[in-house]
């Protein structure tokens, strides 16, 4: 017999036993049901990429109670393609990925594997939301994110999403309730600033940590940033069709 | 002495090795001075991602005849900001990527490492050009792409690219001289539908390996797809600002 529920998809790219995702899909079982699949180590940054130079492992595991859960060797994409073609064996009738522990609004859009794991949904036709708490503290309390959660799942259940495009959410780290409100905006203009940390191995090699300052170019006003700041949780709706339209034009002229 | 010419950075994401990047960084010098980072090893469906939780490793070597060339334990944008941030201490005239072994066009720009290179050096202002052979043959000849990566590149360093713009070229696999034209286009709708091989090791453990067919849904034209078919080399101005603004109406309207 068919449940009448939504079948809900939960995913993140921190990991399985991240508390974000612990959180999350406890929440959405209110709402439909719920299959986990996540990776099985973090995947922080992975962005889109999809395993196709290895083989990938899944492993069915007690990991929540009352929840069927799989983890899983590959990237947050990786999980949704699993998800869809191998152990749902049909579309969800919604992706959530999350809650990211930090902040992925602006250009982070791209090197987050949360939203990855939402895009990959969008572009499959389904429903999808990434949630991430603006906040990088270990003692991150993602309760206080879940009324926001609550709120923007219901409306996407309700009325759909907008065709080929999903929603970046990211929610400050402020206590249930001091949250201002949500905001739908646009994604900011923002670069990483790297630095490279050079260190020397015990073999006397040289490597290099990744770190760097996120340097916010944008100054206008309805961004996801700048609703941040303000205290506001910011609603970014977000596409896969990359094609710089407005571009179109002065090359063309370049009469190629 | 400080050269006039342009410095290039040339990366990929089929590695070092690669044929593909053997004959771009070729054709590069004819245009300035090159340098070359690029994996150690294949990246391909790196997407955008970055290494965060290890360290990264970048070794010089002789790998092609008077440039210099280092190649790189990470990701195709790990390549772009080890080059900006660490080899080059300054940012590039030009970063060109590939010549990928394989269609780039459509929605592959999400998973493509080689477009992610390109992507990433447009988030730090950089003229970037992501170049594709439509062919997966092993063996595929670069050669009959230069005639195409000659007129782009020609062009872009006459013209400098719009703002926050980079540019993704796919090349029909045809002879030379027999590529119709270039067309500026848009990014094909098109998603996977994946397959997964499942399969058992020596230990009795399951494994995936990711297959599946590309499916177009896009029955518009001027499309990349749509022009490869047709013969033409395709050329889509892609942007790193994901926001779905014909979106944003309807989400406010959600009264969230």
């Amino acid at each position: 017999m068919q449940s009448k529920k939504p079948l809900i998809l939960v995913t993140n790219d921190d990991g399985i036993t991240a508390k974000g995702i612990i959180s999350l899909q406890k929440t959405m079982a209110e709402f439909g049901d719920v299959v986990v699949i996540a990776p099985d180590s973090p995947q922080s940054g992975m962005g889109h990429a999809i395993t196709i130079n290895e083989p990938l492992r899944l492993k069915k595991g007690d990991f929540f109670k009352n929840v069927e859960a799989y983890s899983c060797s590959g990237t947050p994409v990786d999980c949704v393609k699993l998800g869809i073609y191998e152990v749902l064996h049909r579309k969800p009738d919604l992706v959530v990925s999350g809650i990211n522990h930090g902040i992925n609004a602006s250009t982070n859009v791209l090197y987050s594997g949360t939203m990855s794991a939402a895009v990959e949904g969008a572009m499959e036709g389904i429903p999808s939301i990434g949630f991430s708490l603006c906040s990088f503290d270990s003692n991150a309390n993602f309760a206080n994110a879940m009324d926001v959660v609550r709120k923007v799942v219901k409306k996407v259940l309700e009325n759909g999403m907008p065709k080929n495009v999903c929603l970046n959410v990211n929610i400050p780290d402020v206590a249930e309730g001091e949250i201002k409100g949500l905001k739908t905006c646009k994604q900011a203009h923002a670069f990483w600033e790297d630095r490279f940390d050079k260190r020397t191995d015990p073999f006397k090699k040289d490597y290099y940590w990744m770190t760097g300052d996120f340097v916010a170019q944008d100054t206008t006003k309805d961004t996801d940033l700048y609703w941040i700041e303000k205290g506001y949780a910011s609603i970014v709706p977000t596409q896969f069709d990359m094609t710089a339209y407005a571009a179109m034009n002065e090359i063309e002229n370049w009469n190629l």
